[in-house]
C-alpha cells in the first residue's frame, strides 16, 4: 500500500443559520472538509472536484498550504461554484435546506490526476453516483474504496447507487439513511443487508450518539464525545470520513483493529468541526489537539473488569 | 460498607403489546426487575413494596428463591396489585399507556425492615417522591442513595421531587427526563444542572444509544449493545439500575472507576431484559451469561492507540 488518498467530492460555498448565529458565504463542500481532516495525517491527498471562477484564491491557497493536491480540481470559466444554504433548528438534529444552486456541479466531468490513479485508498464523498462510478473507472486497483453518505441520491438514483455500492469496501452512512436504504429499524439488521450489497465494512453514524462499525460478525461502537456546545453540525460527517480515511492511509494497513482506531480518529475530527462554524475549527487544528482529543475518547469509554 | 441493598419500588402485573406479540397478565413492577437484576450479585437485597392479595405465590416464591428478602413487602387484604398495560409502537422507542390501575399503591405506607435500616446502599425506584422520602427517613446514614427515573412525577410533584433529589448521591434518569427537568437540549449542560441539585453522580440513559455517567468534570460513556432484535423494552431501565446498584453493593466501594463498571453491569442487564417479554430473560440468567456479555461490552468499545 502507498500513502496516497484520492478524494472525490464537492467544493462549495455555504451560508448557515443555527440557533447560535448566522454566517455569510463561507467555505464548504464535502471535499473541503474531508481534505482538511485528512491533512492532519502524513499522506499524499489529492482532491477531485469542480469550482467556478468565483472561487477565491485565499481558499485554494488554504487547502494547498495544508498539503492538499488540487491538480484534480477543475475550474469552469464563467460559472459559479456550488452553493448551499441551510438552517439548523433548536435541537440541531433537524436542518432545512434554504437554497441549493448546483452551478458548476451540473457540468462536472471528474478527472483523476495521473499521479493519483494508483492511490491505495479512494474516498467517494456525497455526490451523484454516476460521477462516483466515473472516478472508480479511472483508478488502478485501489486497495480500499470508501463511500460516504448519499441521502440525496437514495430516491432518484437507486439503481446506479446500488451498482456503485457494489464496488465499495467501506460504506459510511448515517442511521436514517441506513434505515431508509434497507427498510428496517434495527441497525444490526440494516448493516447486514448493506454488507450483502458488497461493502465488507459498514459504518453507521449516529450523530451525537457516536458511530457503529460492522465487519463480518464483529461490531465496534465509537462513543459520541459529549460536548457542552455544538455550534454547527455542517461538515461533521465529512470530517469524520476524512479523518477515518486519512488515518488508514497513513497507517497503510487494513485490519479491523486499524479500522476501529480510524473510526475514533473520524469521531474526534467531527467533534472539532461542530464546535465552530464551517471549517473554522479544522483550519487551525493542531496534531497535539487531535492527540489530546483521542485520549479523551479513550478515557470516555474505558472501564476495568474486576 | 456492608453488602446490604435496600430497594424501594413497585411490584405489579403488566400486560404488554409490542410489534412482536402480546402478553397476558405478567409479572412486572420496578422493584421486581431491580431485584432480579441485583440478585445476580453476592449481596443481601431487601425489597420494600406493596402487593394485593391477588399476587401469586409462584411470583413471591420466584423472588425468594433468587435470594431476595421480601419482609418489607406489605400485602393489603381485599385490594389488588398495581396494574399497568402498555403498547410499544414499531420503533419501540414510543410507547402508549393503555391502562393504569394504581390499586394498592394508593395505600402504600412503606416500612423498612429492621435488618435493612443500616443498608449501605438504598435504591429508590420510580415512585411518588413522598414515599421515597419516607423510606429515606427510616434509613440509618446510608453510604449511597440511588434514585431512578421519575417521568411521571416531574410535572405534578416538582417541589417534593427536588427535595428528594437533594438527598440523593446518584440520580439515574433518561435523556428526555433530563431535558425536561433542566429545560436544556445539551446533556452535558443538563447533567451539570442536575449535579447542582445535589447528586454527586448523574447517569443519563439513552436507550439503544447507551448511557452517560457524569461525576465532577468526568464523563464515562457506556455503549448500547447493538441487538438484532429487541422484543420488549419494559423494565430495561429498572434492570439497568438494579445491575448497577447490585454490583456496587457487592464491591463495597464507591469510586468513579467502580461506578463505570457498574454502569456496564447495568447496561448488560438491560440488554438481557429487552430480549424477551417481561422478566423472562432475567429469571433464567446465569452468572456465566452475564460474564460473557460484559466481555462483549468490553470488546465493543475497546480500541488501540498507535
Amino acid at each position: 500500500m502507498n500513502n496516497k488518498l484520492l478524494v472525490l467530492g464537492t467544493m462549495a460555498y455555504d451560508a448557515i443559520e443555527s440557533p447560535f448565529g448566522k454566517t455569510g458565504k463561507i467555505l464548504g463542500g464535502c471535499a473541503t472538509y474531508i481534505g482538511l481532516a485528512a491533512s492532519q495525517f502524513k499522506i499524499d491527498c489529492g482532491l477531485v472536484s469542480v469550482i467556478g471562477d468565483d472561487f477565491e484564491t485565499a481558499h485554494t491557497d488554504l487547502l494547498t498550504q495544508k498539503g492538499l493536491d488540487l491538480s484534480g480540481v477543475a475550474t469552469i470559466a464563467g460559472e459559479k461554484t456550488f452553493f448551499w444554504s441551510g438552517k439548523y433548528h433548536n435541537d440541531l438534529n433537524i436542518r432545512t435546506t434554504l437554497d441549493t444552486q448546483l452551478n458548476v456541479l451540473t457540468k462536472f466531468d471528474p478527472k483523476v490526476p495521473e499521479q493519483f490513479k494508483d492511490a491505495s485508498i479512494v474516498l467517494l464523498g456525497n455526490l451523484d453516483p454516476n460521477i462516483q462510478g466515473a472516478v472508480l473507472d479511472q483508478m488502478k486497483a485501489p486497495k480500499l474504496v470508501v463511500m460516504d453518505t448519499m441521502n440525496f441520491w437514495i430516491e432518484s438514483y437507486r439503481e446506479k447507487l446500488d451498482e456503485v455500492v457494489g464496488r465499495v469496501d467501506v460504506l459510511s452512512i448515517n442511521d436514517e439513511e441506513a434505515r431508509q436504504l434497507t427498510d428496517t429499524h434495527s441497525l444490526v439488521e440494516a448493516a447486514k443487508q448493506l454488507q450483502a450489497l458488497g461493502p465488507r465494512y459498514v459504518i453507521i453514524k449516529k450523530g451525537e450518539h457516536g458511530a457503529l462499525l460492522f465487519h463480518e460478525n464483529k461490531i465496534f461502537c465509537a462513543p459520541g464525545l459529549p460536548l457542552e456546545e455544538v455550534f454547527d453540525p455542517t461538515g461533521a460527517g465529512d470530517s469524520f470520513i476524512g479523518g477515518f480515511a486519512g488515518y488508514l492511509s497513513q497507517r497503510g494497513k487494513i485490519t479491523f483493529d486499524e479500522m476501529k482506531t480510524a473510526v475514533i480518529m473520524g469521531s474526534a475530527m467531527a467533534s472539532f468541526t461542530v464546535q465552530k462554524f464551517g471549517t473554522e475549527c479544522l483550519e487551525t487544528l493542531t496534531r497535539e489537539q487531535l492527540h489530546q482529543r483521542i485520549l479523551a475518547f479513550k478515557s470516555l469509554s474505558e472501564f476495568e473488569l474486576t
